[in-house]
């Protein structure tokens, strides 16, 4: 594993390891000097404070010096290429490279073309993906339900515009879950399932509810709200909100995931989640371990 | 002590204890493990680089790893609750979290709802706290009075709005001093000197200054002294600037106490910033080493 | 040496110790004690990522303690004066000031009134100097020609308003280097040599080019163009602009530098920019260490 672009390139076995190496990160004292020395360059095009913040823990609980490259006061505003950019950051030794940006397939092309020394880490490009929170919430999911095998999942929101969910569903595809059921309205559903392996689609999320072990949310935008003909959040809720009504239909110790931040109100009621299904605040306490395991797997070896 | 929010919570032996803390940073090497592994976020709602620079130079002297929480990209953009983005920001682990904020009691909010192994601090909210500052400006004046008992001490400005009048109030009459002379303009005097326990007020500078040990000088706002009838800095200069012909009245050795930064010619007068009572310098040194004393207190325990 | 202001003030044993200090830091791991416990501040009033980067690396490979001054939301927002700001930092203990600043000797104006204990690095002031690339200039012709001796440097782009070229000419003259040729349309030629010792000046670049061992290409701004008649920067391309036919005027080795960032196919080609005898990677890289060897330089003795 040199870089970490999407999910698609990682086996059961690959997967597996780095989920077991994250749930050591979390229940054990880190090691602060397994990256000493080594550079993390924090590089987003698209603002996320959390996504960063989670990396740049991640770094320095494991002792990487770290640097975030602050666009707004960048060459790139003096017009510099972005491959230029990566060449003079790489220039600079460094060891990974952290990247978001709204383009799919943009940490890829910097992967192409970057030294064999460094490591590029996908934070979420585009509509394409965004492998830590596949990771983060496979191994969310695995905590309370270590075998993948016979799981159902419901996915809903805007699956279409969701990287998050492509990524989860590659995720747990791979690690063996048979049935993941993806549920929007039309507007917000992908027109093919040729990237969802696995999964079905639906747009009655009632009946997508029935007997799952998980149900995962997205967050809605919204601008997509209206162009899902929903105009206003109290009809997206209504259709599409997971409240205590609709949870009860899933199995009784289902488990209720969300990327954050939320829109209370909106996708989810507060108190599904805030309540005791909600494992909202673990999928971000396994978003800094993930992304500990991730750079010690990318970066742990002889420089 | 789990948080620190307000001064008012502390008694001498608790104040004192921290003053001598902060003292021997002052004059030892620091422990720069103290702190290894845990973990500092800044979380400033007001810009103020000099109170985050100061709180950061503390965390990293004590080998804490420091975290700044951008606000101007950060979710709450997106609409998060604040009370989302602190329970967001407790799942990365967080240790202690170090909070600015323009609403008063903002912080004390915060502590209300974050979890046990979290300790808030407050870098200033509203117009009701600035603990740190009291601390630190108790410390500048016991270097040279150890004794608080008989000393006479004036702050002049806009007591009315500030809250580092509040804290220093709190924490000099906690630590015995008798006689605090606040001294203001009508507009800018407290409506009740409820929050000011052991302190006369009056408009007359002059005659506040006499005899005094310390004067405390406050940052003066444009808009503040429109409001008490001086429109322009010349003016408020006159009545309540201090110069070296207003110094004159006070003892020889009187202590020259504000809070940073500095209006020259507005509320002081440069030679009097500047000249050998001066602590301002002093004051600012002192702030790092007493927030390293409330970081230690606050997090130097097994975690 | 207690700041670095200028080259001015290196003789070429000066000159000859950091660069070997450098090259030291560039082949050997880096003693990442070496500046444990001191503290290294940039404040940038001009934005710079690149270079500001190259410094926080530098620190942080040393072991010192970094904290960047934010104007964005800096005191200074508030009035405050900058020789207060200043004073205010070193309050906190600060062991070294990197300044960049859009004014010809701000950095010396505050080396002039830093306390004692204060290293102040110039990051680059106006069209003055900026030193630190100066030096790393030095050291990547260095490494393919060890002696400065009887070397052949052209110098192309708008020396006028270039720090840079100061820099690098007083290095390389103090260094040994007999024949610097400054070459750019008359708009963009200093009034007087006085401050470029060692060199001729000229609008030719094709004679500018004939035999020499090193080309110096320096970055182009719009502006600058249209007010030497070049209003297309295709125009300026072909008379100033650096390409393979160009370049074979020069020695078969000749290495080409560009501090960068470059405008492709306006000062310089693509392919020259990327070819086998470009340095340009090479000088981001020496820029890392030579910053190192600058902070050891100034720092590295007892507290």
């Amino acid at each position: 594993m040199h870089h970490l672009l999407t999910l698609e390139d990682l086996d059961r076995a690959a997967l597996t390891r780095l989920l077991d190496r994250a749930e050591h990160f979390r229940t054990h004292a880190a090691p602060r000097d397994l990256l000493a020395g080594r550079t993390v360059l924090t590089l987003f095009f698209e603002p996320s404070t959390r996504t960063r913040t989670s990396f740049v823990l991640a770094a320095k609980r494991l002792g990487a010096d770290n640097v975030n490259f602050d666009l707004s006061r960048s060459s790139t505003v003096k017009g510099e290429s972005l491959l230029d950019t990566l060449h003079t950051l790489e220039a600079m030794r460094l060891d990974a490279l952290v990247v978001r940006h709204n383009e799919n397939g943009m940490p890829a092309y910097l992967a192409r073309h970057a030294n064999t020394g460094v490591a590029v880490v996908n934070a979420g490009d585009g509509t394409h993906a965004h492998p830590t929170q596949g990771l983060l919430d496979a191994l969310t999911i695995r905590q309370r339900h270590p075998d993948f095998a016979n799981l159902r999942i419901a996915i809903c929101g805007d699956i279409r515009h969701s990287r998050v969910t492509r990524s989860d569903v590659r995720a747990l595809h791979t690690l063996g879950v048979g049935d993941i059921r993806l549920c929007a309205p039309r507007a917000m559903l992908p027109e093919s399932l040729d990237a969802f392996p696995g999964c079905t689609a639906s747009e009655d999320f009632d009946a997508a509810l029935a007997d799952v072990d998980v149900v995962m949310m997205l967050r809605i935008q919204k601008e997509r709200m209206a162009a899902a003909q929903f105009p206003e959040a109290a009809d997206y809720h209504a259709h599409y909100g997971l409240d205590a009504r609709r949870l009860a239909l899933a199995k009784p110790d289902c488990q209720v995931l969300h990327p954050g931040p939320i829109n209370r109100g909106i996708e989810i009621a507060p108190d599904v989640a805030d309540g005791p299904q909600s494992r909202i605040l673990d999928q971000v306490a396994n978003g800094v371990v993930v992304r500990m395991a991730v750079l010690a797997e990318l970066l742990a070896t002889p420089a």
